[in-house]
């Protein structure tokens, strides 16, 4: 393949990136109405803004922290704690997200969990629990109304932080684990895009029904919804590229020697 | 991981992928109406049976022949033969599938590419078709309506053909083009797959709207076609995964001698 830089590719990709949460805010600010925290039509709009940034950008960020030159040399430690905060933060913005579609469907009545979107979006969540902690989030999706705060995906994370970044973990473990963690990674980010991409289309169906905005007629912010679509997959598989690539990963990355200190919450 | 060994594997699989032809071909015959070809919508459900059996089954299928262990040694053009035959078969389906959407969209007056699960679907048509062929389809959807036969993919796909399945091209262009040609490859089956579950989604919302059969009041239609995009999910995966595996690779699959006479169509 071309011999691409690393930094200018990443720089794009972080544009890119930001372009994604730019697309979804402000379509949900100027055309859906803007957000609040009432329950209500502004309190769904939390939902595509904390899902896209959370599961898609701050996630794919996460991926790459690893193939970033500077962290091919040196101690690894602090490119694992900036792997962990990402996901942490990646994982607590999707719990909210879901706090804010359940709470806004069971204040207006609609059921949960009955679209091949919500179930496939659960789903990714859900794995990505598994990932993160070894545990999986609350399976009765009602619960999730309950929890003011984050705090129990926070332990699951702390208990994935003391099996694989401090080094208790005996070596094999890690080396047996190493692919499956990889692997499920590029899956999760994959079934995050295919949650968004349903999901944009989705919305757009039931915003956009009368006569004169239909979906239908392509409107203003039917073509700007997407185009976030589009970014939304181009980010998602600019990332998965970027994993695949061999000569940006880590030189030592498929030595015995690494499979015995791995990448601990990739 | 796990050493699985790869024939019960794809015997898995391939139950797999019969399950989603079967399940989706049972949601349109049983819920749809069946099928015709005079332009209404029982012309249109050949759309969904058609994509789900064209650019997931078959070309994951497509994808996976040189993983199978009997391709491994002796000579390699009879599997050439079967994976251009496989990929030549998936798309001749999909340019099918979208003969039959638009031409029930310009019968009843709908259209054409306004939502995004048809900006996705058609974008990874095209990009199926340069892989194929190196060379774009149609870019104006209405001209698929004058295609009775799909000729002029045939002839593209004629063209890759002769550059990659026989010994035409310099062994320099092959090496070079051989991982583009499988990140491509990837590519295109994940973007199936999110056209897929986004389709889904959007037909049911379109089809349960009166008030008994809602999508909101999950009827057995809409939990049958929900489990068809978790079938469908769930094989896009594994085929992926089964692609990742290094132990499931030719054994000269990385070798310069190998990128020298690389799975052309591939």
């Amino acid at each position: 393949m071309l011999d691409l830089p690393f930094l200018p590719f990443s720089i794009f990709l972080g544009g890119l990136g930001f372009m994604c949460v730019a697309f979804v805010s402000a379509w949900c600010q100027h055309w859906r109405g803007g957000f609040a925290l009432d329950g209500g039509l502004q309190m769904f709009n939390w939902h595509p803004v904390l899902m896209v940034t959370g599961m898609v950008v701050l996630y794919g960020a996460a991926a790459l922290v690893y193939r970033l030159p500077p962290a091919w040399s040196g101690p690894k430690l602090p490119w694992k704690v900036l792997h962990g905060a990402l996901t942490l933060a990646a994982f607590s913005l999707a719990v909210l997200g879901l706090v804010a579609v359940f709470r806004f469907h069971n204040n207006h009545g609609t059921p949960n969990m009955y679209s091949l979107h919500s179930w496939l979006g659960l789903a990714t969540v859900l794995l990505f629990s598994c990932q993160v902690g070894a545990a999986p989030a609350p399976l009765h999706p009602g619960s999730l109304l309950h929890a003011r705060r984050p705090h129990l995906p926070s332990l699951q994370w702390l208990a994935g932080f003391s099996a694989f970044l401090l080094p208790w973990a005996p070596a094999w473990l890690r080396a047996l684990y190493k692919p499956v963690h990889v692997f499920f990674g590029s899956t999760i980010l994959m079934l995050s895009v295919a949650s968004c991409v349903s999901g944009i289309n989705e919305k757009l169906f039931f915003s956009l029904r009368n006569g004169t905005t239909d979906y239908k007629c392509l409107p203003a912010e039917a073509v700007f919804a997407n185009t976030l679509g589009v970014l939304i997959i181009l980010f998602g598989v600019l990332v998965l590229g970027a994993l695949a690539r061999p000569s940006w990963k880590r030189p030592d990355a498929d030595s015995p020697d690494s499979c015995q200190v791995p990448a601990p919450l990739r």
